[in-house]
């Protein structure tokens, strides 16, 4: 395992793999001890049960606020981890956070059409966003995200945890170097059995079906796994539309992209069925995982020479969850773009429209940059 | 496993699992002693080592004449096998098989462009056929051939041997039975690197490249494990032109179908890159192989109720070469169409017709019935 080395990886990769030596401005904050403060934004289940246990792994971000429209869950969630009442809002006071110097980030785990707003508020407040995938319900929302994190001077990043999960990581080293040759083609597969009820099949709330919610892990996989943006993007939807929970958005939306190199990724995307892997296979071999993006457990499998076997990594020191949230601290103390910024964000959601288009009118989509 | 079973099986694979209790025609032909005749036509390696030592394990038909341009070949392979002069062919010489008694059956094993020619000529002498996949360089050509041996009351069989194995045969049979629920995503892979030099780089001799040659196995597949015909083709083909082996076929060329299930398959065809595995998902689980349509060594991969493991067959009593040639000399005995039948590859070569649209004209094609 090389990972973290400089230079190694090109394109996406170069932002996925970062450098272990801290900047002097890193050092200074790790020795004063001042950890910068997270507001979590939306306290559902992700939220409770992956984000709010992590943080305390953070080397330099700590919890110091809590926003939700539900009070049982403030004081529920604002006792066990030591929130203050003063640092519990709710929506109709979202906007005083601006007033409070104990929060510095924050990070927006809401339903996806509400992404744009509470981000867009968060950067007017002068704060630093992180903002969970997809990006916003439009390329349009997402642009004017990039907008107001601009203007405020502050940084914007989004949730892709894979990001800092150390078996992606080491796959997408791998490929970089060379190890299965020249890429040609990408599978990413992820789908699961959608239950009804949620606010995930719901259009407004949600902007579409397993695209949004679990076709973009494939999406975002293929992007990094081939290190290159797709110059040409295919789809062909499935949806059986007298299921109830499909009244309104997608099941399954199948796509293909293709690349400047002249890779290819086939891509899955669905609600009704279990998938979580990917793989890449080159003019040498291949590398792949499966599962892949999940929350632990991750297996990877490489075909080299002939021979297939698994690879095994140490266990990881930080949780993806952890990495991912101290990322966007480090940034802000550096003052520099995060990894997995808002452009990042945007440029899924340019695709995600294009797979959209194309599944709807029959033709396939060319990119233009 | 339950293979054989009659009316377990719809669609495609009602033929592919065939009874294990012969015919009254069979047992007649078994207790005679009398075997069907082979000639076969055409001495390259696939003729040379898989089909000729694989005749003698049929236990309804024999090798009783040979035919070749080569007549170093004609002699090495008459010599190994006993084929008197009498019954060895040139192709200038090739009608008269028409006089020979000794010749039931010829097996045409031909570089693509010259399967309909010396398939139509078979037929006109009186003899069934058997045809290397894929059947023709055109569907056109497809539809003479199935016309010239229904002209000749003969039987016309095409050259998908996994259709006979076992392992494949196992995998569609499960399916079927239920044992993933309803098939929602079917991934097929098929491709090796192309060397330099040889017929199949010639679209003249080949109708084209990788589709035509080893993705034809990714779209066989697709079908027999969905049990369904595609209603909906999209194709994307990615072809490095500088590179002297493409100049006049095609690379990669990687597909999607939708049956009318509402499943949908993504397929892979690769000349620069090896792949040989399929995967049927559906909504209680998977089954898949890899390799899959190799000829030798499968290895089934299942998942059920979140617990992945592999599958042991037995080993099979029959090569999956000897069960395929056996299959015609039962069907011209019982007088039936075979498994496998010309229908079967004309279904693939409209197919492929779609594909090579497709990718032409980046549009989804809509299969007519």
């Amino acid at each position: 395992m090389e990972l973290g080395r400089r230079g190694v990886l090109r394109g996406i990769g170069a932002g996925v793999v970062a450098s272990s030596l801290p900047s002097c401005a890193l050092a200074d904050a790790l020795q004063s001890g001042r950890k910068l403060g997270y507001a979590v934004v939306g306290l559902g289940s992700y939220a409770v049960n992956q984000l709010l246990p992590r943080i305390r792994e953070c080397d330099y971000a700590k919890l110091t606020a809590l926003v939700s429209g539900t009070p049982a869950k403030l004081e529920k969630y604002g006792a066990e981890y030591g929130i203050p009442k003063t640092h519990r809002y709710d929506y109709a006071g979202y906007d005083r956070i601006r007033d409070n110097p104990d929060i510095d980030l924050v990070y927006v785990v809401l339903p996806n059409s509400m992404h744009a707003e509470y981000s867009i508020r968060a950067s007017k407040a002068g704060k630093h966003v992180l903002c969970e995938k997809p990006m916003a319900n439009t390329a349009a929302e997402a642009e004017a995200m990039i907008a107001a994190a601009r203007a405020a001077n502050r940084r914007l990043m989004i949730g892709y945890r894979s990001h800092f999960e150390p078996h992606n990581l080491y796959v997408i080293d791998q490929i970089r170097k060379g190890a299965i040759g020249r890429p040609t083609l990408i599978t990413s597969e992820h789908g699961f059995y959608a239950k009804p009820g949620q606010w995930r099949l719901d259009r407004p709330m949600s902007g579409g079906g397993s695209l949004m919610d679990i076709g973009i892990y494939s999406l975002n996989a293929a992007r990094y796994l081939s290190g290159e943006e797709p110059v040409l993007v295919q789809a062909m939807e499935s949806t059986d539309r007298s299921d109830p929970r499909f009244a309104t958005v997608e099941d399954r939306i199948d796509f293909q992209l293709k690349f400047p190199s002249g890779a290819i990724a086939n891509c899955v995307s669905s609600y009704s069925s279990n998938h979580n892997a990917f793989r890449a296979t080159g003019t040498k071999g291949w590398i792949g995982m499966e599962p892949a993006t999940v929350y632990d457990g991750h297996s990877i499998f490489v075909r080299i020479d002939g021979k297939t076997g698994p690879v095994e990594l140490p266990k990881a020191t930080k949780s993806q969850w952890a990495a991912q949230m101290d990322e966007l601290a480090k940034a802000a103390i550096e003052g520099r773009e995060p990894r997995a910024s808002g452009a990042e964000g945007l440029r899924d959601m340019r695709l995600i429209e294009a797979i959209y288009a194309s599944a709807r009118e029959g033709r396939a989509i060319r990119m233009t940059s």
